[in-house]
């Protein structure tokens, strides 16, 4: 089969590779038909994380079940899938408790890669969704989204509380942050204040349910979000970028006893703890466990309530995978989905 | 009246200062009954925190209440009242929404001091609880731990979502650790882990609902917590004592989607973001907003339900202050109280 390998920095192909098998008995294998390019995905590829040899890339997908394991129950050959980029059980305590990306039989769907035309996942039973009914194809790019930038915004929402007279703060304009958005309106918000410098982004965010927005970053950012919520700043702020600066944004943002939900991958990231403590903030984040939600996105999208894929602004075949990356990095694209 | 003076690190004096008056129409002035020295009092004491000329010391306090400004009117002259260590208005929107340690117009009692025979507190009617009927003397021990310790722990356990069915951790066996693993019994926690490496100290948490004790730290002590916990971590973790070992501690020994309620006054704490992130926790505390839960906590108090105040362990007239202070810094004692 086809799948995007990683060579090194700025080096990405499509090559040929072994067709992927069943290996456990709980796997599946899915013909893939849509995938994607994660901001994730640029870490390597700008040199920021490092590239040890050539690495399958991709961990979103939606696609067709092809072949499942001897112990596969819950889905079966021919169905529409979509699934998280954490294969999870689905049973153990910490998935019961809805942290399905902390599973504690979890594989990364990163290290099988994702970006091809079939892919091995594991814990099928816990890791997919079937979609009910044939997706249009407005649908099949929204299931899409909820594989990882819908599901992480969602997550970001919820563990900020973001709900019915909460406002809200979203520190980001990406995928996810625009997603939070949605998600944040979704769940009752009334006042969302969407920080972004970009028009075409900011545009976007208004569609998703954003009231305000706010082009100030640092201080003047948190002054702005402040003077927008009585003085007191956001009950609820979604960190969605993963820096220094997005972070202390986030929760000098955030009232005395208001949440933050972060979601950006940190890097380099120092929290004083003295400020952390006179904050009174509450602080949640990490790898969004996206099975969680994944059957109520699932649903959502299908009685087309939502459209989250709105966000993908450039589509390519798979064998044009490299100039996706380009135009990621270049930030000509916000996300790139790969037809397979 | 007499007034506990810190002059320097060290050389802490009971001297002559003018009696309080009312000052601003919210104002009460009350006669202090019990008042005790704080480990945060130790950090001048020790050095470790600036002492800028003769400081007036204390911030808890029990008492009667002696005089009233105009615009008082939930307590009278006579009263029996417990308040916390922030003044507090208790009808702001941070206050409302249970954070009345961040009021907006709070005033920190520790400004004003309250090792005296008499204090004025701000915003009496916010501030103020009232004690019915006469405590015994029991009972009075208890209600001076309700102003900051009991009420600082009983926050921490309630951050840390303590509760039926959750595991417990509580790394830091002072007062307020202690107190927190006697909240944490309240609230129906089933297995509360206490870690302390001192045998009166394990004793009291025995004594207040401590099923294990970890006398292990750092590394060692969190694979000892995971030992106990299915290999998980616990559900939830408080912290008190406020170092990195303690926070990284508490971080650790908690599972993924699990709470850790801090309110050790963060001193030198850095923390990593991408542990943070990946550690998948919940972090919340600061400055317990105590005043949220004493009306609780002195209505358990006055039912003989509860009896914090075995945490004194060595109670002196206000006049020896000075030995009590040194006491606390020698560690020959937990918690001293002060009669006045």
């Amino acid at each position: 089969m086809r799948a995007v390998i990683m060579h090194a920095p700025g080096d990405v192909r499509v090559e040929e590779v072994p067709d992927p098998v069943i290996v456990e008995p709980t796997d599946a294998v899915i013909r893939i038909t849509a995938t994607c390019i994660c901001g994730s995905d640029l870490w390597p590829y700008r040199g920021v994380q490092k590239v040890d040899g050539p690495t399958p890339m991709g961990h979103e997908y939606t696609g067709v079940v092809e072949e499942i394991g001897s112990a596969v129950s819950g889905i079966k050959v021919g169905d529409v899938v979509v699934g998280s980029f954490v294969a999870s059980d689905n049973t153990c305590e910490i998935c019961r408790a809805g942290y399905q990306s902390r599973c504690v039989h979890q594989v990364m769907m990163g290290s099988i890669g994702t970006q091809s035309e079939y892919a091995r996942v594991p814990l099928a039973d816990g890791t997919l969704v079937r979609v009910p009914g044939e997706p249009t194809p407005e649908q099949a790019r929204s299931l899409l989204a909820a594989s990882d930038v819908l599901g992480t915004g969602w997550f970001a929402a919820v563990a900020a509380d973001a709900g019915p007279g909460r406002s809200v703060a979203v520190v980001g304009d990406g995928a996810v942050g625009l997603l939070a958005i949605l998600a944040a309106k979704r769940l009752g918000a009334e006042r969302i204040i969407a920080m972004s410098r970009h028009a075409d982004r900011q545009e976007l965010a208004r569609g998703f349910g954003a009231t305000d927005i706010v082009a100030e970053r640092g201080d003047e950012g948190v002054a702005k979000v402040k003077e927008l919520t009585g003085g007191l700043g956001a009950h609820s702020t979604v960190e969605a970028v993963g820096t220094q600066e997005s972070m202390m944004q986030a929760i000098r943002s955030t009232r005395a006893g208001g949440h933050v939900g972060f979601v950006g991958v940190a890097h380099g990231v120092e929290l004083d703890g003295t400020e952390l403590f006179f904050s009174s903030v509450h602080l949640h984040g990490g790898p969004a466990p996206v099975r969680r939600f994944l059957p109520e996105l699932v649903d959502l999208i299908m009685t087309d309530r939502i459209d989250p894929g709105v966000v993908f602004d450039l589509t390519l075949p798979l064998d044009k995978a490299a100039e996706g990356y380009k135009a990621m990095d270049e930030r000509r694209a916000t996300k790139v989905l790969l037809t397979v």
